[in-house]
Formats: structure tokens, C-alpha cells, sequence
């Protein structure tokens, strides 16, 4: 792609209620713009870090044997009032009236729609396992939305639904799906931790939580220093004075704390800050018994349907990436997460020499499958050239300038800042390799 | 994939309203279920129908240098009154207020957002033309919500906007898309026109609909036996009651009109049944007028973009797809569509010869790249599976059964129902030189 050919409007200013890192960057560099109050529009950069998110969440699921479906986003309130969870919604469900008069909701969630669905198609125990999700956009009216993609009203989710015949057997697809989120997590280069959890609103009785750990995370989780062993401090505090009281410190004040119980290994715990991306439980037959839900047993008994379900948050995760990943300068992109790979700096493309030499790089990466941007702005100096590409965190630049005349670009890693001269015939070969290892 | 692992819950039942092949076929073929009037859910094999379509349209409009973004569906209503276009939209552009008493609109159509988005990003006419698109769900609250996927209310759109500095520019993108649309619907594989239209409540000067031609078409079209000019009756007839009563017709009494009006190129003209999947627009500055939206041109001047809008019922097509394609035993997908091009119906899945051959064809063809499932279910008869494949209408067939013990197994080519024995160790050439034609 040329930049020239791309709408990525960069920009100096800083959003006035932008206090996280993620927020402000995203919004600089060219990724989202405010549209209202947790309300954002995908700008082409942030559409396809979205978009790299989705099909490595699609990938693992789909390899885990899940099935994709997609539900219509507006759902009659009825269905609400049949599992009765529409007071526990409290006013983060939004719901409205149609041109008729009729009830509906702007679906935060879709348990019961889903359970709906599967009802009386699913007939009998040799229909099951069924395990259906979608990625699909979901609204919550949250009291104050802010931090961005962290915490907005509309934003894009996975939730996924599974349907089994005995609790054994919905615990087995329980813990597949934490292994296919861990899959997920690391293939999107990030530093996670599973913790134990409450259950919270949407019941039921096993459940964990996938937090990315950041310094700006609104969660407070325990880690052990020796095993993989994690709670949510709402698990292990009974007092919730304490829970809010250690949810209010931040990471630094966090850092000093320290906990009086071991680990169950003997290591010690610490806390963490973490930002939460998916979300897993053990629903047993909550909304199966409530909305009638059943199937024939081996020994034609009827019985409800014994549930899991299994959430990521798809579009938080592009700013947890970034939560996790950035410096001063803006973003820096994980590999797989990142919209090109390397960007290729036209240091002043109104010389051809240096546009033409550009441009066969640019040819040779794409040929070797590299994701490539070039910036060929004709308008814009190296400096703004620079100033873009670390702001909006392609993982390498190649700047093509000052030492084209003696063969030679110079390759920069976004991360470390390293910069090291190659020769131009070997550019390609030696960008192939660094990207081959990923 | 495995037939016995996806949740495909094929049906005999009719649904009551669905008077239409399309709507009673992606129901009973499990494609589609209603969650309400005129809201469909999506299952497995209608989400992969769905994505074939998004990848084309995806494909080509990105190779015509356009840019896919995606905004909120919730927008906030302000931004209907300052293009005063709140009340042109009437019931069906559905508003609510949130838990703050603030005004939304689900959005309809997005042409005062993504003004409002490219304003103050593009300021100059160095910065244009851009072309930004989405595919994103969009709802409309139809009085009479009808013909499931044809006129549902929460539908899948691409809507595409384009921004220009002169007139000039913005009908070369306006041709370029009308050239994209054509590669686009050729690709499915469809039967369509471009015909001359109105422009009704988007507003703006020249505008071409895309029709599927179909039977079932609730728009009533003119086509010229000779050249390819088209235009809707809307456009051609000055009498409201004209159009009305041709409206009504079903396609069978239209055949026997005639139409004394002859094309320019002398040719006759004919009525035609249409279903609208594609309309583009050409806007001038109306809404950027409306919205303030302005650029800087060669000589400092501030003047409103030039702009083109561009849509695709992306939801509409999987309909239309089979109001096209279809016969009394159900679906017959265009090849680029199909969610499978072969199923592999293995007639006794109790035998294991049978089962075995029958995996072993599947790996072959899997590992040709072709799209394939092999219906594997235990429990069912292979006069089940047989109806299931023609109700559900893949492409192709091979059945593995009788003639097994002979080295022989049976491809079905569903649309003509042809059948031919084939030694099955060349099936997998064979079938995969069949589908390298397309």
C-alpha cells in the first residue's frame, strides 16, 4: 500500500479527556476517531489491526472445532423477561421501542438469544457437543465510558456458546477453550495471565478471566511469582471495602503492597494491574432451565441443556495491545497485530532516485509476502516521515535516503530504535529472514 | 469440514410467511433463523455465505484503491439535523435516547458521518480523492418487514463515500465504481442490469441501480434487447399510478406488456423483474455544503468536497443469489458462493469401507485447496443426506456407496442433477480440473 493511497490522518492534537496511553495514540496516530461519548469509528489502520485481530481469534476457534455464526444485533426484550435477567441488567442494557410499539434491546450480550436459537434444533444428545459463536458489534450504555476502545459503549465482541449433554463433558470444552484463548493471546504477542474470577451477572459457577497485564489496567489481580496461579482480587478479598480500596492504587502504590498469604505452591503472590480481554465460565443449565431449553437423554429422559460460555474482547484488545506495548514516541505494534510490517521511508520522494528505489523494495517485499507500506507523501519531509512512522508503530522502517548513492538503506526496528545499515541488493533477503522467525 | 460437526439444523417445515423460494429455502436449508420481524439470524453455512460475498466485494473495492474503515452503527442524532435530512428519513431511521437522555439513531445509511469525519482530516485538494468504505450492519424499521433476507430491518451494507475537489474527478469515481460493481456482481456469479435511476431521499444528480433479474424482483425494470441500457420504470414513467400498476404486476403478466417506446439504439425494450443490490450515487456538495465540509483548492480557495456515495446490500445478495438460482428441491449456489463446492455423501457412514473412502477423498480434495465437506452422520439415511444436499444446493456431489466395491463413486452436479460414475482414483483430478474452470 502507498500511504499517498491511504486515509491516515496523524495529528499532533491531543483529545482533551485522553488520559491513557492507548487512547491518545490511536487517536494521533490515525487509528480511531471519536464519533460520541464511548462511540468510535475504525479509521483504515485501526480497521486492520481489528481485522488481524479477528482472524486469529477466528483461526483458533475455527481449529478448536467451534462454529461461526452471527445474530442479529437488535433482540426482542422478551426474550430478557423469560430468563429474567432484565433487572440484573440494570441501564447498561439499552432498550428501546420499534415504529409498532414493540420492545427490543440492543444486544449487550446473547445467552438467550443463543439458547433460543439451539432450542428445538438441537433435539437430541447426538446433536452435542455444539459450540456456536460470533464476532460481532455489541452495545452496553455504560454510566461513563472512557479510556477509549477500553471502555466504550459499542464495541466488537466474541462471545461464544456451548451446548453438552452432562457437566463433564461441558467442562472438557471448558478447558479447551482456555487453551485455545491462551493460543490466541500469544499469537497476538502478548504478556497474559489467567486468573481465578467471580462469576458476576451472568452466573453460574466456574470462571476465569484473561487479563493483559499493563501498569493502566482497571483490574487488581494476584499473581504467583512460581506457578501459573492467578486470582481477581474480587476472588480471594471477601471485604469489599479492601477490593476498592486496592482497586483505587495504582500500579507504583500496587508495586509496594505486599501479601501476607503464599501461594498454594509455596511461592510467594504479588499484585498486578491487568486489563481484562476474555472472560470464560461455566454456566450449568442457568438460562437452559429458565427458557425451557432441552434435549432426549441416551435413555429418552428430557433434560436442559448444560451450558459454558466464553467472551473476548475483540476491539479492547487493539488498545490492550498498545496498553502493553509503546513508548514516548506512540505505539508499537506486536507483529502479528501490526497493520504493515515495515513502512518505507522515502526520505524526499521528489527525487526519483530515491522514489524508484523505494518502490523496488517495496515490489520485492511484497512479492515475498511482506506486508509493506511506502511512504511516497511527496508533500511531507523526512522528519513528519519519521514523526509518523513512530507514532503509529509499524514494527520496521526502511529509510531510503542520504546513503542510497553509496547502495546503501538503513533498517530500523520501532522497538529497540536500532538502526543498521544493508546494503540495497540485500535488503529483501535480510527482511524476509527477520520476518520468517515470528 | 465434517458434516456431524457443524450445526447445519436442515428442516421440512415451512415457515409461514415465506412466500418467497429464497426465504423458505435459507430457512428449511439452515442458513437463516428469524429472531424477529425482520430480524435474521445468521448460521453456520449462512455466515460463510455471507463471508464469500463480503471477500468479494472486499477484494475488488480495495483493488480500486478503496479504503475500508468501519463507524459506529450508533450515531448520535445531531448529525441528522444539521443536514436536515432527520425528517426526510421518517420512521424508518430508528431513534432512541440513551440512559443520559441523550438522542441516537441506529444508522440507516452514513453519509453525515463520514462527512463528518473526513471534515477538518482532509484539508486540502492534495489530500483527495478519497474513497472510504464499510461493511457494516445498518437498520431500517420497515413498516412491513418481509421476504426474510430481502427486506429485513437489521441488514449488512457496504456503504462507500467518496470525496473529490471538482465534479470531473468525482464522475471518473463514479465510473470506476460502476466498472468495480460490474466485476463484483460478475464474480458471484449473478444475471444483472445497470439501469438508469432515480435518486429518491439521498439526493444528488445522476445515479444507476445494479439489479439481480429475477422473477420474484420487487422493482419493475426496462431493458434494451440489443445494447445494455436499462433504467427503472421509475425513471422512464412521469405517472405515478403507471408506475404503481406496473409495480403490481407479477412478472408473468408483464411479459405480455409491451412497450411502445423504442431504445435510443433502436432496439426494443422489455419489462424485467429486479431485485436492487447495488446504487451509486453522485452526491455534488449536498451534504458537504450542509455539514460545512471543506477543503483548500490550488488557490487557497475554501470550497465544499465534491462527493459520491456507494452501496451494496451485502445481506440482500445472499437472497438474490438464490431467487436466482433455485428449483423445487431447493438452493443451487453460483460456485464463488456456495459455503462448500462438494459435499461427500457417504451413503452407509456405519460401514467403515465406506467412511474410510469417503475420508480419503475428503483429505485429497482438502489438500487441493478445494472447499469441501463430507457428510459423515452416523444416524441418518442416505436418502436424508441426498435431500439435505439438493435443499442445502452445493455445487456438487460425489456419493460414496454401492458401487464402492467396484471402484466407483458417483459426482452429481446439483443444477442439472447429472450423475457420473467415476473411478475414484481420479476424482480428485477430476473434480479439481472441474473447478479450476471457474
Amino acid at each position: 500500500m502507498k500511504f499517498s493511497r491511504l486515509f491516515i490522518p496523524t495529528t499532533k492534537e491531543m483529545p482533551h479527556d485522553a488520559t491513557l496511553p492507548s487512547h491518545q495514540f490511536l487517536i494521533r496516530g490515525g487509528f480511531i476517531v471519536q464519533e460520541g461519548a464511548g462511540l468510535y469509528n475504525l479509521l483504515p489502520l485501526g480497521k486492520m489491526v481489528q481485522d488481524n485481530i479477528r482472524a486469529i481469534v477466528k483461526e483458533e476457534l475455527d481449529n478448536a472445532g467451534c462454529n461461526e455464526v452471527q445474530l442479529s444485533m437488535v433482540t426482542p426484550y422478551k426474550l430478557w423477561e423469560q430468563s429474567e435477567r432484565s433487572d440484573a441488567m440494570g441501564k447498561e442494557m439499552l432498550r428501546f421501542k420499534d415504529r409498532h410499539q414493540n420492545d427490543f434491546v440492543l444486544s449487550p450480550t446473547n445467552e438467550e438469544a443463543m439458547v433460543t436459537l439451539v432450542k428445538n434444533r438441537a433435539k437430541s444428545y447426538k446433536d452435542l457437543p455444539i459450540n456456536l459463536y460470533q464476532i460481532n458489534t455489541k452495545f452496553r450504555d455504560e454510566a461513563r465510558p472512557r479510556f477509549g476502545l477500553l471502555r466504550g459503549r459499542e464495541f466488537l465482541m466474541k462471545d461464544g456458546y456451548s451446548f453438552h449433554s452432562n457437566t463433564e463433558d461441558m467442562i472438557r470444552e471448558f478447558n479447551l477453550m482456555e487453551n485455545t484463548y491462551k493460543k490466541i493471546f500469544t499469537r497476538l504477542g502478548l504478556d497474559f495471565r489467567v486468573v481465578q474470577a467471580d462469576s458476576g451477572a451472568i452466573g453460574g459457577d466456574g470462571s476465569k478471566e484473561f487479563h493483559v497485564l499493563a501498569n493502566s489496567g482497571e483490574d487488581t489481580i494476584v499473581v504467583c511469582e512460581n506457578c501459573d496461579y492467578g486470582a481477581n482480587i474480587e476472588k480471594i478479598f471477601d471485604n469489599d471495602e479492601e477490593i476498592d480500596a486496592l482497586n483505587e492504587l495504582s500500579y507504583e502504590e500496587l508495586q509496594e503492597k505486599s501479601l501476607e498469604q503464599k501461594c498454594s505452591c509455596g511461592g510467594k503472590l504479588y499484585f498486578k494491574k491487568g486489563i481484562e480481554v476474555g472472560h470464560i465460565f461455566q454456566l450449568g443449565d442457568r438460562y437452559t432451565s429458565a427458557l425451557n431449553a432441552t434435549f432426549l437423554d441416551e435413555n429418552g429422559k428430557t433434560k436442559p441443556f448444560i451450558m459454558a460460555t466464553f467472551g473476548i474482547g475483540v476491539s479492547r484488545l487493539i488498545a490492550a495491545v498498545i496498553e502493553q506495548n509503546y513508548d514516548d514516541k506512540g505505539c508499537i505494534w506486536t507483529k502479528t497485530t501490526a497493520p504493515y510490517m515495515v513502512d518505507i521511508i522515502v526520505s524526499n520522494a521528489k527525487k526519483d532516485d530515491e522514489l524508484n528505489a523505494g518502490l523496488k523494495i517495496y515490489n520485492e517485499l511484497k512479492d515475498a509476502g511482506i506486508k509493506v507500506i511506502i511512504d511516497d507523501r511527496k508533500k511531507e519531509r523526512f522528519g513528519f516521515k519519521m514523526g509518523d512512522f513512530e507514532l503509529i508503530g509499524f514494527p520496521y522502517a526502511i529509510i531510503v535516503g542520504k546513503k542510497l548513492s553509496d547502495g546503501i538503506v538503513e533498517l530500523v526496528e520501532r522497538k529497540t530504535g536500532i538502526k543498521k545499515d544493508i546494503e540495497i541488493s540485500k535488503i529483501t533477503d535480510i527482511v524476509s529472514q527477520v520476518f520468517m522467525v515470528i
